[in-house]
């Protein structure tokens, strides 16, 4: 599977200039742009590469929406993999794999009361519609067996490793709450009850 | 044509919390997900509303990426209209309308030494495929036939005023030079010389 890079400088969180290669690849199955961003050489120089797998989500990533805590979690990610170096698989699956128009629907849902698993149900859709075959077909194609996984979701765990991908062991991300007039604890704790994300609880609740 | 609204808050540049409407469309015409954000009502308040047509750059929007300046204006833009009201269309067509792939296949080309528009030539595209008939559309299923436009870019004044909608003036943005190891200012210089971009291209080159 060819792959095309290039360099690229970002500015993200409190920091500028962060160099990375963005990479595009052949032979993906789902036909859409999936890109990997490479920090410090991590597909070459680490045995064993820190790893994130992020759906993209419009509303978090662009416009760090306070209904989620995609966009921070992005940031947080880049950060870390710039000290310590890492692979970021960009996926353009959004809205847990529904799309963007859908999760508009769920979002009408939600501010009705559903939360966010409820509203994708009754939309018609199961919990979580990602698939990551793409995102293996990736890191194999990078030459990467074994990483070391940045998440808080065990999906994410259980589709490496089903997958034939060794998982060394998981880095969580932090608990990016946001407790304005919108805020996102009870998203954050619907993912903890849920979907068993690995998150604190209890921080959670304490953080106002 | 139907719209489905959201209610969100954004938490960009500075700014925290920033109250918008996210509207999604049936009925466009290219099959992708294009967004309205509005901005204090502005299409219910405003005779005239101030209107941006952003189309989305992931290395700039999410990344913001030292080659563009896609991002920074974006924020611009959701700021400016977080005071004085105001809609940002969002239109999914990345790279010009080469897609991200492409795009990427340009950036190898222009670290080889092509400019932004050579690139995209060089590889068998027009300078500019972008077009602007579902943003009409959008703009339409909201009730708008009169806008104040934020551009520098005469091609979107002339999409707007070619399909029937009044442009009452152009507001122009920032010039957002980036002056690292990577920069856009030679991105900017060719968006002024080669796609007469209206920014102040001695106030660029002055900038460092």
């Amino acid at each position: 599977m060819a792959e095309v890079r290039a360099r690229v400088a970002l500015n993200v969180g409190q920091r500028s200039e962060i160099p990375a290669e963005i990479i595009s690849f052949s032979g993906l199955q789902d036909g859409l742009e999936h890109v990997a961003l490479v920090f410090n050489k991590a597909d070459k120089n680490d045995k064993v590469p820190l790893i994130r797998m992020h759906s993209e989500c419009l509303t978090g990533d662009v416009f760090h929406s306070s209904r989620c805590d995609c966009g921070e979690q992005l940031n947080e990610c880049i950060e870390t993999m710039h000290q310590q170096g890492g692979i970021l698989l960009y996926l353009r699956q959004e809205g847990r794999g529904i799309g963007l128009y859908n999760k508009i629907d769920a979002y009408v849902l939600q501010s009705q009361g559903m939360n966010t698993y409820e509203a994708n149900n009754h939309l018609g859709f199961a919990d979580d519609l990602r698939e990551f075959g793409d995102a293996v077909l990736m890191l194999k194609a990078l030459g990467i067996a074994k990483v070391r996984l940045m998440t808080n979701n065990p999906r994410k765990l259980h589709a490496l490793k089903s997958a034939g991908i060794e998982v060394d062991h998981v880095v969580g991300t932090q608990a990016h709450v946001k407790v304005g007039h919108v805020g996102n604890k009870s998203y954050l704790e619907t993912k903890v009850k849920h979907g068993d994300h690995m998150l604190d609880i209890k921080k959670i609740a304490k953080s106002e």
